[in-house]
């Protein structure tokens, strides 16, 4: 005969997603992930003067709003966390969740949000609430997707290593090519090996803005041999990144229908 | 004994292809389908102001012949609607298609290319018409290349999710480098994370207009980090998209190709 | 006992490639292409005006010198080709051949090169030759390949026709939603659908001029849509025909390796 | 029992990483690296000329520091070059590696970094340091890495060939097609198919510098067609090396696994 669980043991099954067995989101998590994005896109858009100008009482309210509710997560999350596995008191154990760094991250957001006199001209700061979202994200369908994801890079480090220098080495030798050819006509682009690497750079990744571009037929010339010659190569390590989690991903799947049918099997 | 079936069942025959085993397209369906082309082509041409100015009493025309043939093939399908299967009165399986989502849209069509005073000014209305072909190639070899397409897609949600968030994290990491470093320089370009993104989106999707691009050198050395990093990264949720369907049709080849072997087979 | 071939026969054997049974270029094959290729040039640098002006005489003379080239093998074919081997007078072979698609391509070449006066201004004309080398390279391990290739692109036709669709309607979505978000603001470049079409896949191709680009707040949003969601997607066509050479190379060189391991096989 | 080695001996294992068994770095060698690609990184910022001028006593006691370093290292491994295995003097030994090609590329970087009066206005000179990495990186995981890379581009030499040459024309059409079309309204880029290869590289590499694009109707319909028909195409040369090297990579990694698998089960 099991006891009803107690009202902190519900809270705290409720808030941290590490508590339960699935660690699947529960409802409350899903509504926390929902206001953190709420309140990084209203810190985005406030970085746009004349809005933030024009609705200044109505984002002060919604900043402070979104702070107080922080706040209450935070308190809620403090006083739950005695309820964690383990040996030592509750005092102890609520001091070691309030020191654990997603922790410390949460304590930021709340102060960021409440204290907008603080942080007046540093909207960036209010991005840290991201961090939050990566706290929440660590559980459930997700970690498995980012775990089988940083397995697979770890496993292709050379061919990562490999890729990045060749395509250092490209873009260091358009860069010089570009330097020696175009270097005394346009010395604001093309006067020192540095800012040719600027022009290299967007080019290789074929944005290609068109702030700098060679005007001569040799630096032409050599600006399409580097073109034609470079194209791929420079994207190989993000491409070996995205096969990667492509495998990766592909790999959880055939697993995860793999345990399926092993549980149908059994429970047959 | 089998009674020669009435006009009204081959008129039914021959415009529903859903009423066909095969599911293939009749002729008569194909024509219309080269007819929507054309009046979709037409409408396009026609908002190019000087050529619909020139070309006004053809155009006129060529809309109003689209549209009495819309009409007819509209009241055809309405009158042999009758010979749907099924329970029910010839009346009531008329209006069961009439309102229709298929059939409204094919309505909107004939009424939008007979009133051409009603849709002045708004020639992108008569784009509707792409819904019309949208529901003459759910049928034939279309539909089981989307159909593999669409669950391929279902089965990938979760990358898509992670490669998405992941994505949208760069761009908004971008936007961020770059709003600090330059939206004091470019006001007009760089003065919020939000104009910021426009920037971010552009690079990391490496269309690269070069309206707007970083002019001091610590904003070019984050650019060229972004660029570098993100490039490969923000298509990762389209080459997902492009892989899936690659699958998708690859098995359904192999699949045909064995179903073809096996009628082979028990045929001989 | 073998009676030693006539010149004929050997001129036959060494200038028609189809008439070995390796089906490999032979040096005279080889050295025409080499000859091919530099006319080309010549051809393609002929079109800088300054150049020909400069070097009229050099470059008549070496046009001309090609021209008599290029006759001379002309003539050596027409003669030789009484050597095919099948029924007929060598009179009607050498027709034969003389009518052949090939040989009147031959035939205008040395045209083109031998009377330049009647070409003049008109150097696109040279490139016919061009053509000449498709004769050649249709044999050897060139041949395969493109077989393959050919192959392989007929196989995947309804892959093409669903992702080309796709790309088609992608344009089209982008073109209007431009059209209706900045026509207004920029008539020049998004008056109607078919200018904003230029927009569209400049855009979801990534080459990104920046000629056209949105200048309103909501051009830029639905800008930034249509690139995010339509990268990848445009190129699906053109990668789909990526890899299709790439799995007909693979196979071929999986069965080139098979069968010259049969053939070690039974000579040991 | 074994004699202690010479100091000689000891200083010859930890230069040449081909005297070792495992074929791996020194930490002596890995601090060499390091020092190259400082040597290197202060070479390209030397670049700079105003960076230079300020800093020229600086980057003059930085380049002698890294000359006397290079020196040492030159003569070290002069010296300890007699112990090589195999038969001959130790001069002889001597001789024969100082005129191998790696120790000339030594030789040179020293006397580069020592005399900068020699190459004073010639900073591109420095980076022929970068070969020296070569030298060092020839070994250990690099290697495996850029032996099976180099192995897996000659098996696919022929779609080599064949994309490239595919390329070679879409890239020659494009150029054709534009010179056609506007050669006659922006001589200055069309003029002649020269000055249209470079649009046509930098259309169809996707970089899109913007500098030069079509004004016509027609023009920009060609582009189009052009764009959409040869993007991917062009990069499908480098798309395959990418390929290649992944495939290497992987099969690579699968060999290193099994041969693992084998010793341990052989220690069992």
């Amino acid at each position: 005969m099991t006891a009803k669980p107690s009202l902190r043991h519900r809270v705290y099954r409720e808030l941290f997603a590490s508590a339960r067995e699935d660690g699947k989101l529960t409802l409350t998590n899903k509504v926390i992930v929902v206001m953190i994005l709420a309140s990084v896109a209203l810190a985005i858009i406030g970085t746009e003067r004349q809005l933030a100008v024009d609705n200044r009482t109505v984002l002060r309210w919604a900043e402070f709003g979104f702070g107080v509710a922080f706040l209450i997560e935070y308190l809620a999350r403090f006083w739950s966390a005695a309820e964690k596995p383990g040996d030592g008191s509750a005092t102890q154990k609520r001091l070691g969740w309030a020191f654990s760094f997603f922790a410390l991250v949460d304590l930021a957001v709340v102060v960021a949000s409440l204290i907008p006199m603080l942080v007046t001209g540093a909207p960036i700061f209010r991005l840290i609430r991201l961090f939050r979202l990566a706290s929440l994200l660590r559980f459930g369908e997700f970690s498995n997707a980012l775990r089988a994801l940083s397995t697979a890079i770890v496993e292709r480090r050379y061919d990562l290593a490999v890729t990045g220098a060749l395509a250092g080495v490209l873009v260091l030798v358009g860069a010089t090519a570009l330097y020696w050819a175009e270097g005394a006509q346009q010395p604001e682009a093309f006067g020192s090996i540095p800012r040719a690497m600027w022009w290299s750079i967007i080019t290789l990744t074929t944005v290609g803005y068109g702030d700098v571009s060679p005007v001569t037929t040799l630096g032409k010339c050599l600006a399409a041999i580097v073109a034609l010659g470079g194209i791929g190569l420079v994207a190989m390590p993000t491409g070996i990144v995205a096969a990667a989690f492509s495998d990766a991903m592909q790999n959880h799947r055939e697993a995860k229908a793999k345990a399926a049918a092993q549980t149908a099997k059994e429970n047959a």
